[in-house]
């Protein structure tokens, strides 16, 4: 395998970061006017943010106000080079990565590749069910409840056309939750305007949780106040509720129970992306990649694991940190931090989380939030997440159209990003890279 | 076939518009508050406005900001019913429609489906050659744009990164020299910084026209400026260029020359949306159907075209009105008169075409505009289209935002949208409705 090209042998000193995500990119921002070379690598040319991806998804924002285009980034940064690649194979001993554009050699590795969805084995939810965990798959689950209704439309029949007007979460965290409430909102505020023919009173909005209550991560308090919150726009919420199967229309739940939908969006469980070459040593639960108090890969050198892939036993947290923004935004900071340190002979510092807090949000004016010294549930406590989400928007512009978006939204009531654009149909051939067999750097189909 | 469901038989008469375009829009927007029963017909749940393709296909737009949800145009309109579905036949013997969703029995038929990328036979070109018709085939180009760019860093070769950094437009009307322009910007003032491992003074962007001026449709002085400031701004102009063919590489012209580029935009030729039952009858030149002076299809009752896709004759225009959006705007204004006079026992008023001008910009501080009166070239003529276009988008949202993006990228000379965002892979499969039979309304694929 040839080399990547175009990264410069100057002498520096080489961080090679794989994935660029909140933990990735924030040791990347560190590293800008270091005296290191740093390579950032990700299958995608932008950043994404995940916390509001269900907006994406309920027609309330577009996919570009929360993609951030890496480059546009980094456009300043002589030292920090961008590849949109995906890695296939680390080897440790040589301490060198073998990518979609070829091989590099690291001095330092630091993965940040997070985690994707965990349908635990079942092939038919992994088949028929909805993920959420990037931007793609934001807007597939936009365009699928739009076409969902527009079938609904066409059936005589009001029970099968509930069929494709009823959506199940299956998953209470924050994402199911989050989904919840924004589409009980939709059910109830903005599709009957669109679908005066419908007869919304036999749609359902359903949220499964496993477990016995939602938001597990947070407070007992902030748990039932969101129940109570979903349940007063409707949202039909039931825990220890486990999904056992589901064939694009008949939801099964372990205890026997049916429903019926043609859009399952599956926010159950989460697992790390494999790495071969590093996943074998150091593997554990969840696919995590266990690493020390500096976020080592326990067993290599110079391989660093951050974020939601990383599994750090400390304190109260002997099965890892929640795999939340803060955690791997934190480790992100230290491990930068003690990267500087050890070009100048200092020593290292041990990582220690500082939890900051959890916030939830339920539909447009309530969430619930668990800070440090204070719990608040309602509308404080959703500007408290408004605020909080949009100071961690990467870039004013951004920040800028979001609150706009947010404010027109508010007002109006209505969203006008209900529009089901379909990807054009040459987008999954390279045709001409075949016809003149030319390796696509990204071929992920 | 069954009947399309939940459209009232309510004794109202039924006007059954096919496309959501500029002229099928604005004719259901003209009905709405009349006796008539409304019924919209469009492939696509959104009006899409063309003028702004070329900005969503270089970054610098979101595909939301051209893209209007049609239900949310007729939300209040309780004598307007949207369906987002595909017209497979007409039986004007019957009076009757033939759709994805069923079929439907008209009053009057109003068709305004427009035209579609014409690619003269040429089967590699519609193999290898990108178009840009609709937003979705924008998007696709913004990220064979993206992709290629991508591509280029991989490429130690120059002369083979430069085919990746190419970029051809065929086909010098306003798409191909707004395109033209657009681009040889991105490359002057953006890519550089994007890409700085990239040697530019390889790349080029080339625009091939088959006559002898640009933008036939305009003056020669307008023709005679565009050319100018394309050169000026770096893209090689070839007219009396015809391409006669393309492998998804090397561009081969009449005249023998080669070019070679990765990404080839066909934007050369249109040719209307043939329509089963109605084309035999009535198709002429480019497909399009002859409509007399009240757009009334020949040979046919109670059948209308509009737009692009009608060929009427009248005056000067002895081979049809240009296909430009002013044409079918006037047609359907005065065609939604005509429907209103007639329901109140008045006589139809023949179409005549008022030419209220052309315009069409190069990069982002000029264009060429041809005026009742005056032809202006440069920047006046930049504001004029700015002004122009803003005013008719459809929605106060969509304006502002649109001004903000625009104010932002002028500011800046940046565009923050350069994100490569694939499409999920099962957007191409409807898993669900395969597995349990169900007719997938609008089944493109």
């Amino acid at each position: 395998m040839d080399t990547i090209k175009h990264i410069p042998e100057n002498g520096k000193t080489r961080i090679v970061i794989i994935g660029g995500g909140f933990a990735g990119l924030k040791l990347a921002r560190k590293l800008v006017k270091t005296k290191y070379q740093v390579v950032l690598i990700d299958k995608n040319n932008f950043h994404q943010f995940q916390p509001l991806f269900y907006q994406v998804a309920t027609s309330g924002l577009e996919p570009s106000s929360i993609a951030f285009p890496l480059r546009k980034i980094f456009q300043k940064r002589k030292n920090v080079h961008f590849r949109m690649a995906e890695l296939l194979e680390v080897n440790p001993n040589v301490q060198e990565i073998y990518t979609s554009l070829g091989s590099l050699k690291y001095d330092h590795l630091v993965l940040a590749t997070g985690v994707d969805t965990n349908y635990f084995g079942n092939k038919n939810i992994e088949e028929f069910g909805i993920p959420m965990k990037s931007v793609s798959e934001a807007i597939f689950l936009r365009n699928s409840i739009l076409r969902n209704y527009e079938k609904a439309l066409n059936e005589s029949d009001p029970k099968k056309a509930a069929n494709y007007m009823n959506i199940v979460l299956v998953g209470g965290g924050p994402t199911g939750v989050e989904l919840a409430g924004a589409l009980a909102e939709m059910k109830n505020e903005i599709l009957p305007k669109d679908y005066p023919e419908l007869d919304f009173s036999l749609m359902n909005v359903y949220l499964f949780e496993a477990s016995d209550r939602l938001l597990s991560g947070m407070s007992e308090k902030a748990s039932a106040k969101a129940k109570t919150y979903l349940e007063k726009l409707g949202v039909i919420v039931k825990t220890e509720a486990r999904v056992a199967d589901y064939d694009g229309l008949k939801i099964s739940l372990a205890d026997g129970e049916e429903f019926y939908s043609y859009a399952l969006v599956w926010a159950a469980g989460v697992v790390a992306n494999s790495i071969k070459g590093i996943s074998e040593i150091a593997a554990s639960r969840g696919g995590r990649l266990r690493v020390d108090m500096y976020n080592k890969v326990s067993g290599l050198n110079n391989v660093y694991a951050l974020g939601d892939l990383a599994l750090q036993k400390e304190g109260e947290y002997q099965n890892g940190h929640p795999q939340v923004a803060q955690v791997g935004l934190q480790q992100a900071a230290v491990l930068g931090k003690n990267l500087i340190n050890i070009q100048q002979g200092k020593s290292m510092k041990p990582f220690h989380y500082k939890d900051r807090g959890s916030l939830a949000t339920i539909g447009k004016n309530l969430a619930v939030a668990d800070l440090p010294g204070i719990k608040t549930q309602g509308f404080l406590a959703w500007i408290l997440w408004l605020f909080v989400h949009l100071m961690a928007i990467v870039g004013v512009k951004n920040r800028f159209f979001i609150l706009i978006n947010w404010v027109w939204n508010y007002w109006t009531s209505d969203q006008s990003l209900r529009v089901l654009i379909r990807p054009d149909k040459r987008s999954f051939t390279d045709r001409a890279s075949k016809k003149h067999q030319i390796k696509d750097p990204v071929n992920l189909n």
